[in-house]
């Protein structure tokens, strides 16, 4: 937690469940991927938190933006975004989406089938496109399934086949999945992209973007390695598979620039022995899967806790949400060690919850209303 | 889908996604259950569906409340619903929350942890509570899992603490697990709870609440026994367990009162085929596991679909939702027959989404917005 959060906590109460975001700490996040990639454009992923005060900010810091849907491209654009600076990322577009973001300037698409491509022919006439290729996505605390992406080879078709539609075949893209930690996760689909652009040459088309994804991570119980580290591995795996004819290099960082910029602040509702459940100790708070921490489902995202100024020693205890929902729980088999002493009222903060919470929130399941969002 | 909803569909185009809600059908299945229970005091799950118009129409028949938390109780009161008649249900609350319910009339209120029992004990003096027992779940589609309930020596002792601590103990709930489609799943819960009765009835504590809980199923792909099977099973085993001293009946159905009132209204995005999935199918539509259909969540709750005025023979499809997340997969081991003409734009309907839809969806995750919803 940054020490401005440790301030603002420290200074009163407030309503929980709250999510506090350091601004400052994005910035910092932002120029930490810049050193780290120079080379590289950096399209903010909005959908990791699309709060004004964070887009406001980056706009300033000269982030360009990766966005999920037309509510996202505007939201942009309202915080001052180029829409030349924007880049409909979801290969899964309405049409009047892409008509609208189109109208509004915004010039970059994704895509990845030939249905897709019939759409933005048709609504995004003279567009630049880029193909997202499946690739692996070992390695990921949240991978993207079988989702999103295509193959080399329909790739390679699906370019070809916008350029005569009229659009411009602009390059390759691809995700190796959320919270990706290992710094090698990039070499082997940056090949695949190679491969892309060399066989579309043959063919007279010069590619000149490859979008290296997101899934930079952030800090959550374990370390991470540095991101210079990601920068140098992703650069001796574009120089090995490009030579000194470098593409535009793009990415489209969400968790590594929000995610340790925030805390959630939670109370704990009831702390209990449960007899049926071999006497384990469960603790409820007032956030749980339902109220943002939707990355906790099959435990595939663990946050660091705390309980601040509750001294007494650590014990185990399974985490809880506060709905009626059994599977509102977000650790049982993740060891969780939080006071003994803790009480209801005590509060307990959630680390590194900027990116993926606010948004995941239910509209009011049970009546819980979304966590309050504070920007400092 | 009901003939009103079918013509309100037939009557116009609407925003999507979008979940209808036939109030008469609330209306029928509020009666079907009463008559299936007629000695069963019916106590509406909010959390099913908190919309006002249900509250509304569910207070002019004379239903009564189970909430989940103080905002369902103070949604209960504003649509007219008498303190009287709300039971609080969630055996995990903030003291303040019990505090308000109490100040404001209700005097009801579930347990099943000492710690409960000493916010109960200060924050609510005299009120009745109800101790939830720990019971199997065997035959749920959406069970409960060991988050809530206790055993039954745990549940006497705390039933006398009760008594000795100046509130009033008034029965016994248990949960068969939400989805329930085996109709003696109640029976040896019923029995558990006879136990309890009889053992505080020899230290001179007279119970009178038996709450049944909830589960009641609706239907979705597959038949379920009609109600009143339910209601014979429950019958019989209560008078084989309690003899002719037949305790208080509290029944808290959501699902079966607003599930197949609904039906969800999407919009197909892109359809396509997958060529790194093994040349499958996938239906992308607007709405998905984060636009409120959360019970989709390891498939567990099978919706039926289909696409009106779409003309073509079925061939199996993998349904997706429209966010960037690899997770808002909704069916892909479930067999979805959907025509293979479908293209983008094709409405596609969720049938029996009435409960358990709304209140889930996220406030925006990816920018998109709940689904608009209408009650008719």
């Amino acid at each position: 937690m940054t020490p401005k959060l440790a301030r603002f906590l420290d200074s009163g109460t407030m309503a929980t469940p709250a999510i506090l975001v350091d601004l400052d700490r994005v910035a910092e996040n932002f120029a930490t991927l810049r050193a780290a990639l120079p080379d590289a454009a950096i399209y903010y992923a909005v959908k990791a938190n699309p709060a004004v005060p964070v887009l406001d900010r980056l706009v300033g810091l000269g982030s360009r933006f990766d966005a999920a849907s037309i509510e996202e491209v505007r939201a942009c654009i309202a915080s001052g975004a180029a829409p030349s600076a924007i880049s409909f990322g979801n290969t899964v577009k309405k049409r009047a989406a892409i008509a609208e973001a189109h109208a509004l300037g915004v010039d970059m698409f994704a895509f990845d089938s030939d249905e897709e491509l019939d759409k933005l022919a048709e609504a995004a006439p003279g567009a630049k496109v880029y193909c997202r290729l499946a690739v692996s996505q070992d390695g990921a605390d949240w991978p993207l399934s079988r989702k999103f992406g295509t193959s080399g080879a329909h790739a390679r078709d699906l370019l070809v086949a916008a350029n005569e539609r009229g659009l411009v075949a602009h390059g390759v893209s691809f995700h190796v999945g959320s919270q990706q930690t290992g710094v090698g996760a990039w070499q082997t689909a940056i090949g695949q992209a190679a491969m892309v652009f060399s066989d579309l040459r043959a063919r007279g088309i010069d590619l000149r973007l490859l979008n290296l994804g997101g899934g930079f991570p952030t800090r959550y119980r374990d370390d991470i390695p540095p991101m210079s580290a990601f920068g140098e591995a992703i650069m001796t795996a574009v120089r090995e598979a490009f030579g000194n004819d470098l593409p535009d290099l793009l990415i489209e960082p969400g968790r590594a620039i929000v995610g340790d910029a925030g805390v959630a602040v939670s109370e704990v509702v009831l702390a209990c022995t449960r007899r049926e459940d071999g006497d384990r100790r469960w603790i409820y708070l007032d956030i749980g899967r339902f109220g943002g921490l939707a990355e906790t489902e099959g435990e595939a995202i663990r946050y660091r806790l705390s309980a601040p100024g509750v001294e007494s020693a650590a014990a185990p205890a399974v985490l809880a949400g506060p709905t009626c929902d059994g599977v509102d729980v977000m650790y049982r088999d993740t060891p969780c060690a939080l006071p003994e002493g803790l009480r209801p009222g005590d509060r307990v903060l959630i680390h590194d919850t900027g990116a993926y919470v606010t948004s995941y929130a239910s509209q009011g399941f049970n009546g819980f209303l979304p966590p309050e969002e504070h920007y400092l």
